[in-house]
């Protein structure tokens, strides 16, 4: 039976993938699922919810005493509140990572090697800074712009080498801008790339706080799921030490993003977008990438959306409405 | 009057750091030089020594109450020790860096953002790892194969990002192998790269754990106190935010190294080398890089020897008969 660990699973992109680990069964219908997160958007028969902070001294600890084979480790202060609080950021987003990465470890002395859980850790394309090739390819270097990035590299750097001695095997993938994100915005700066398409298809304004010229990198909450639970499957010697991997998606600019929405929804829906130049937002997003050729994950089978339409569609299917 | 302080000034580069800072005073005559570290090999006349742990958890603190204008930060477990024991290594060879930066922060701010030290890092060529291109350029990714490069590599990405808030001016010089290293073998997988020239020009027999078609990328200490002290008058907006530099130095095989040992001590000296392969340290080595193109540092005025006779000469005329 295998038992699953979701931290981070009260977050957006927790919720999908226990959503996904529940019905899909990918592990088999006696997987068991634990959720870990801050709180919870509502009970859930996903799995068993557990609330706390993982940057809290005891609570990787705890989290390892479960010995868990499978754990998704989503938690993380997002970029802009990251960018404002520099030592929370660094704080939740590297130094609990340590501190669960030591308490795995732990176990696996302890079981005198028996113990170790795959480990697969959600990265993002802020590891990479400004300025880019036309398309980042697989060896091109991580020089993060913002604390997030520096953040994601840093603990990604942990990852790899806990797997490399064998306490782990775990993997990081390099998640592009999710995109439609349901619910409400967040704190994170790249938080208007979804509500330009959330919001107008509810209705409601939204404002656009960078040029429409901005090109960036996507893939829908449910192929963010999807890349989770296959790096959850993958034979990792196929990675041959490499265990970072940027993760495909769609390259589109903020025009082409509106025009896949009048496409959808007509231009009344598209007309509800407002252009209010935000100068710490447009400085944040120009120190981000652009377009990837991602052939190691695709070689490895990864699978994302081929176009922005596609990207609407996901978000209309599964979350509109709910 | 410019306060210097050398962590890790006990060590073969430091040593050699304050001894040109002492009688090259490339930071004027009254520049007060403070070296730190477990120990030293002699009292100096190079500046004033502190016997401490950068480990320890005061350690940081203290150092950084005393405000010093600009910090060198050479102290690490070197590779072979850290690759045997993982935690003293990652608490060396990132965490007290981390506590460090933090202690510097602390400083920033009480002075209301006044204090903002220079900041100079001995990273390594070991946060790569292969496979590689034939040659790696400035824009190569940081994958590396040991838990030494891993935490050089981590602690750059924290460098960076202290230096991007302004808290720090810093930046990470990526050592090639230091070579001809005086005084006696230590416990890096590199060490008998040096082992090799140094003990038959001392009469001495060394041994060669790796087969003498291993090309490597190596610098003399002289160059690398070079280095360390351009590195530390660098106007660092020339950066453009990416603060870690790939440094000069000289390509070559084993053989090459051989023969250059030959050309400047004949064929006797040369025949003092044993072969006996070693496993571990071939496989250590295995992942290390071989050749680069320092386009960047070069450009920035960074200055290395040009061939491994030029690297034989520095040690005959730094350190041979001392």
């Amino acid at each position: 039976m295998t038992q699953i660990l979701v931290i981070g699973g009260g977050g957006m992109l927790g919720q999908k993938l226990a959503q996904r680990l529940s019905t899909e069964n990918p592990f088999g219908p006696d997987a068991r699922v634990t959720l870990f997160d801050l709180g919870f958007p509502s009970p859930s028969a996903a799995g068993e919810q557990i609330v706390g902070d993982i940057a809290a001294p005891t609570a990787a600890k705890a989290l390892a005493a479960r010995r868990p084979d499978l754990i998704f480790h989503l938690a993380a202060i997002v970029s802009g509140q990251a960018e404002a609080d520099f030592a929370l950021g660094w704080d939740v987003n590297l130094m609990a990572s340590w501190a669960l990465l030591n308490a795995l470890k732990d176990e696996h002395d302890a079981s005198e090697g028996q113990y170790r859980p795959r480990f697969v850790f959600a990265s993002s394309i802020a590891v990479f800074g400004a300025p880019f090739p036309e398309k980042i390819d697989d060896e091109f270097l991580s020089a993060p712009l913002t604390s997030y990035g520096a953040q994601k590299a840093a603990s990604e750097l942990m990852v790899s080498d806990f797997s490399r001695k064998g306490y782990i095997d775990g993997l990081s993938l390099r998640l592009p801008t999710i995109c439609v994100r349901p619910g409400k915005a967040n704190a994170a700066a790249s938080s208007f790339f979804s509500g330009i398409i959330r919001e107008p298809l509810n209705g409601v304004e939204a404002v656009l706080p960078v040029a429409d010229t901005v090109r960036h990198w996507h893939a829908s909450p449910r192929a963010a799921a999807g890349f989770l639970t296959h790096a959850a499957q993958l034979d990792t010697a196929r990675l041959k030490g490499r265990r970072a991997l940027n993760m495909p998606g769609v390259s589109c600019t903020v025009a082409e993003q509106i025009e896949a929405l009048r496409k959808a929804a007509g231009a009344n829906t598209a007309n509800l977008i407002k252009y209010r130049p935000d100068p710490t937002i447009d400085s944040i997003v120009q120190g981000w990438p652009r377009n990837f050729d991602t052939k190691r994950a695709l070689t490895l089978g990864f699978k994302a959306e081929t176009s922005f339409d596609d990207i609407i569609q996901a978000y209309l299917e599964d979350d509109f409405g709910r």
